[in-house]
């Protein structure tokens, strides 16, 4: 029965067709119903509402609507399923396991919340297929959504709608509409004609604290429709209505919210419409009266052949789609290229062309900021690498971040390579998970490195799902001067480097500016800080190598001249005044060494032996950054000091500030000699 | 000629009117301008466009409405400003410097942007009278205004119009906009109807990377009114269609936002309008340029003695309104309660309520979540400190943050003391960082640890600006259990440690909860973080004693038996781990200490000599937190071990996590002794 549209009809490569099933709507849906209780139930701890409030939506969504096939989960031209409001993973659980994905079986949803399952409390990527991104903390999937959604558009433009045709659907509940990163995404998706987006909204006016009126009036769909969206409003129980909804929305020339008015525990005798479904257990006595109710007679985890045959076709029924896909790709002039982009590979010239940089660079020896060296690499990696996405979140011209040979993605040209993101670093960020997790892409963002901060749930996220995203944060210290405290990070790295699978990087120069960039972009399971200068630094880097020395993270820079009694660690802007602090103390005959340490992640990594000569086992160190001492106890030990900061920064031209909190090389020669 | 109305007439406590100027509302603008792109040029940094552009806006504001005596700007019923596009930070210190505030010379302006001035990048609360709240990050003001304009309401319903009857104005751009922060405030505003607030958006349609249609197409005011709020749009440059919008905001019975539509600039003859104006000198050519085409014929930095005169009318318009306040003040029955709420002093049952509470809970030694600890100790403190001001992010159940006695506070019950903050992370932080400057409340807000990532930007303003805001920061660990890695803080702890003057607590059980409570409560100049518990602890502090010992930091707990050989450094929920190991070495003959650590920062104030005692010189030190190891270098030493997370967590229950990540007292002996 399925009725998916030859190749020769592009414009219909979106759309899959449904068989007749043998079940109804409603008994499919109930069987969400069931084993999100169960689960619940056998977890003793989860939230039953949201699944049951909202299978009829997604019955309607994945039966009718959804274009996958589960024999084939990572086919790049599928539709993507965000379910932004993670909690409600049992939904989510359900449908893999009812439409026949080979790894969410019956067992993994009983063992639901376990230790080792792949259906952890929240939708964990990388759990099984079919989780297309992780999800809970609240209004993060709506924003990864407007990223996959971007993501498509900009590869239906490189590659045509003969291998990038599909839509992106995102469940979210009122939580995720009121955080403040929901804005940021919506404002964002509609000012670019996102218009295979369609968000769910599952309105059943309830969260944990009660009725959402205690917290919350807005008027959702005047709030979207001022952001330049396509609103519809419909009973989410109805599921005719619910499917002309999504029909229309797919002909809309802008990106949709449906609100699917719901009740939360939809079915619960008791407890149905109320907070009480929400987050715990409906406990033996409600789960046996909601049986009842929904005429759902089988025993736990258990769903009836009928029942599940139905799923399973829905499950299989994209495989024609699919079988037509793969002979259309076979045949298309730009398969390889577009499965390199799709694998995140790195091209040819890539090692040639960081290599090249760095050999010019080292002979040149330009004193740049780090942001002007980063704009550098940029330049000679954008024609060689059409997969780099850049963008800022409004500071292009301070963060360096757009390439010449980039022109601006619009609504107009998603052949664009560069995205303004305007003032939005969270939605930035969130977005461009969703554009990696999508694939095609190698996408990187900037802002100033104080403002991670309000990127920094995403950061997370890209961290924990280890997403190759590159964030490109100048001006990185007090170096930054006038604009003050506000502006200038201190805690901002110390911060950074405690989040786990996150690689900080913070380079000395160009010639590190480079190598970083390379280790970021080749690294494949794991997001990238650039922390980068406003200020110009000179070129310490000047005597050419193809290794990439910052790959051990940290590495002796300059030996010391006499037996060395003294090292003096450093990144980032500081390494030129451990450079000159080295100098005098070897003028005065003491021993030292500097070692510049882009990256404390990849330094930790290395052999003990290594980080030991490296370090120097019986010298008293020194460590130099702008930047809170925090955390530097790990490396210069108790015999050691750090020249940083122990407070907040202040407003004044770079050079008086870096006097004013003493970090300088006198500063530094005195805590050596000190310790001597 | 100052009409302020008298004390019989309460509903008009809020107006000032405003005396005939000897200088047109034009000149007294390009005062404004003139001196904005005069200190910007003596800075060789800064940003010209929007006080030139707000200038007229400004310039009505502040000499037709704004109830204000620069003789007293401490005067608490004065209206609140806020700057929210702090980058104009020059039109405000304009401002201040014109109507007269002492500390704001000429001098001053001539120093913006140095080492030691008031006149920072940004305006930074502290460095003058008169700037309310620190802003440059943009969405933050917005916010902080909100908190002010409901601080406001609050404290009216309990005092009533004699004592409290003012506005709060904001000026936003459309960067403050874009970010997401500014929809959780206008839809929190929105919500409970805070019609004292009237925001003024600097309509230019320009933002750093170029015209605001390179990234956003919002439809602003329809944006605002789906949120609830009375909007309106003017000419920015016309000052009669400006004070006509303002006066119907006033009557307005809900926020107000007026869009004005304004040139960046205004006054260059070539940059005006262009993103050229917005953060760099104009330039000589364009200074003169824009002397000419504004007629202000005058040198740098000199304002003419009529326009002078004119602008100091302003700023002492208030005086017969602030007379006339101070004696109703010295007439109020609860004067000495207002005052004492306002200054932010403790009451004073405050100290033996909670011994009290220290002294039943040591007896009884309950086995309880700390966050029911805290609980308990709202519970105590609540009816004998009614400026505590509650909230949670809607996790009031799971943070245990309402004490019974707490009515909520509605638009329709401004004297209730919990406030609903919906799922506004950032929203919440940075409306309390208002409540808590505009003063009469000591605000406290929940939410799970984790999310501390999405208040980040607020919770470096209130420390930045040394704010007793407190952060009721529950599930503070893999103790969270199945809701798993998404909800689990593992690097939480340290990044909030690396923060400047921010106190960070980790209670041990009920009786440290206490003492951190009065710690955080007593704090005048810093927020601080209580990270709790989920899961149940034992009571450890089961003898009294009237001293709160957690305002060391840390302390020995239990002394070693045998001579000291082991020192175990803990905090919350893993202290009761390190007692456990304790005995255990002990059994085998081993001198072992346990020390509570609840704050970091309290323990590095204390002299060396103590903390070398309590660490004990010579032992080995094996510290025990479920959270990132990161950091504890500072404490262990490079003989000591850590027994912490080095990873994200997972999804199970807590046992489970526990076991599965090795924080027990069997990893905790076992390292103690290897290193022996």
């Amino acid at each position: 029965m399925d009725t998916a549209v030859p190749s020769s009809s592009p414009a219909a490569h979106g759309a899959v067709s449904h068989p007749t099933y043998p079940a109804s709507p409603k008994d499919m849906a109930n069987a969400i119903r069931a084993l999100s209780m169960d689960a619940v139930e056998k977890a003793a701890s989860g939230h039953p509402g949201m699944p049951m409030g909202m299978a009829d939506v997604a019955t309607v969504l994945w039966s009718r609507f959804l274009k996958f096939d589960h024999a084939h989960p990572h086919w790049p031209d599928r539709d993507r399923f965000v379910l932004s409001a993670g909690h409600g993973s049992m939904l989510l659980y359900s449908l893999l396991y009812l439409t026949g994905f080979a790894d969410m079986t019956i067992d993994e949803l009983r063992r639901f919340r376990q230790l080792g399952s792949r259906t952890a409390g929240h939708p964990e990527y990388g759990h099984a297929a079919g989780i297309e991104t992780t999800t809970g903390p609240l209004g993060q999937g709506i924003a990864n959504a407007v990223g996959m959604a971007l993501a498509e558009r900009l590869e239906n433009a490189r590659f045509g709608s003969e291998l990038v045709d599909h839509h992106t659907y995102a469940i979210v509940g009122d939580g995720c509409l009121m955080e403040g990163i929901s804005h940021e995404a919506i404002s964002l998706a509609g000012h670019l004609k996102l218009n295979r987006l369609i968000v769910l909204w599952d309105n059943n006016s309830i969260s944990i604290d009660g009725p959402t009126s205690l917290a919350v009036s807005d008027d959702q769909l005047g709030r979207f429709k001022a952001s330049g969206w396509n609103t519809a409003s419909v009973d989410g129980h109805d599921p005719e209505a619910v499917a002309a909804a999504i029909e229309a929305a797919q002909k809309s020339d802008r990106p949709t919210l449906i609100a699917c008015k719901t009740v939360i525990g939809f079915g619960a005798p008791k407890k149905a419409g109320t907070a009480a479904t929400h987050g715990a257990p409906l406990g033996a006595e409600e789960v046996a009266g909601a049986r009842e109710k929904l005429g759902w007679p089988y025993p736990p985890f258990t769903v009836p052949e009928t029942i599940l045959n139905a799923w399973r076709l829905a499950g299989s029924r994209g495989s024609a789609a699919y079988e037509a896909w793969t002979k259309r790709h076979h045949a298309h002039k730009n398969r390889v290229e577009f499965d390199r982009q799709q694998s995140g590979e790195l091209p040819a010239a890539f090692a040639a062309t960081i290599a090249a940089t760095k050999k010019a660079v080292s002979a040149e020896a330009p004193k740049l900021a780090t942001r002007q060296s980063s704009q550098r690499v940029l330049e000679a990696l954008s024609p060689v690498m059409p997969e780099l996405l850049g963008g800022s979140a409004d500071l292009t011209g301070s963060n360096n971040t757009k390439a010449k040979d980039m022109a601006s993605v619009t609504a107009e040209n998603y052949g664009g390579r560069y995205i303004y993101y305007g003032v939005r670093e969270h939605g930035m960020a969130a977005a461009m998970n969703g554009i990696a997790l999508h694939g095609g892409f190698a996408p990187y963002g900037g802002t100033f490195l104080v403002f991670t901060d309000y990127c920094r749930p995403a950061i997370r996220l890209s961290a924990l799902m280890g997403q190759r995203v590159v964030y490109v944060m100048t001006h990185d210290s007090i170096g930054l001067g006038e604009d003050g405290p506000t502006h200038q990070p201190v805690e901002h790295l110390a911060a950074l480097r405690a989040i786990p699978n996150l690689l900080v990087f913070r380079p000395c120069d160009t010639v590190e500016t480079a190598e970083c960039w390379a280790l970021a972009l080749a690294e494949r399971h794991a997001p990238s800080v650039l922390a980068l200068t406003r200020q110009a630094v000179p070129t310490l880097r000047t005597k050419h190598t193809d290794e990439n020395r910052s790959a051990q993270g940290g590495y002796v820079l300059q030996e010391a001249g006499h037996p060395r009694q003294v090292t003096l660690i450093a990144t980032g802007s500081e390494v030129s005044i451990a450079v000159e602090a080295r100098s005098r103390l070897e003028a005065d005959g003491i021993g030292t060494a500097v070692v510049s340490m882009p990256s404390w992640e990849l330094f930790d990594r290395q052999p003990a032996a290594y980080r030991e000569e490296v370090l120097g086992a019986t010298a008293v160190r020194v460590a130099i950054e702008a930047a809170s001492v925090f955390g530097w106890e790990r490396y210069v030990g108790p015999r050691g000091a750090v020249i940083g900061m122990t407070g907040f920064g202040a407003s004044a031209p770079a050079t008086d500030l870096y006097k004013h909190f003493g970090i300088t090389a006198d500063a530094t020669v005195k805590a050596a000699k000190a310790r001597l």
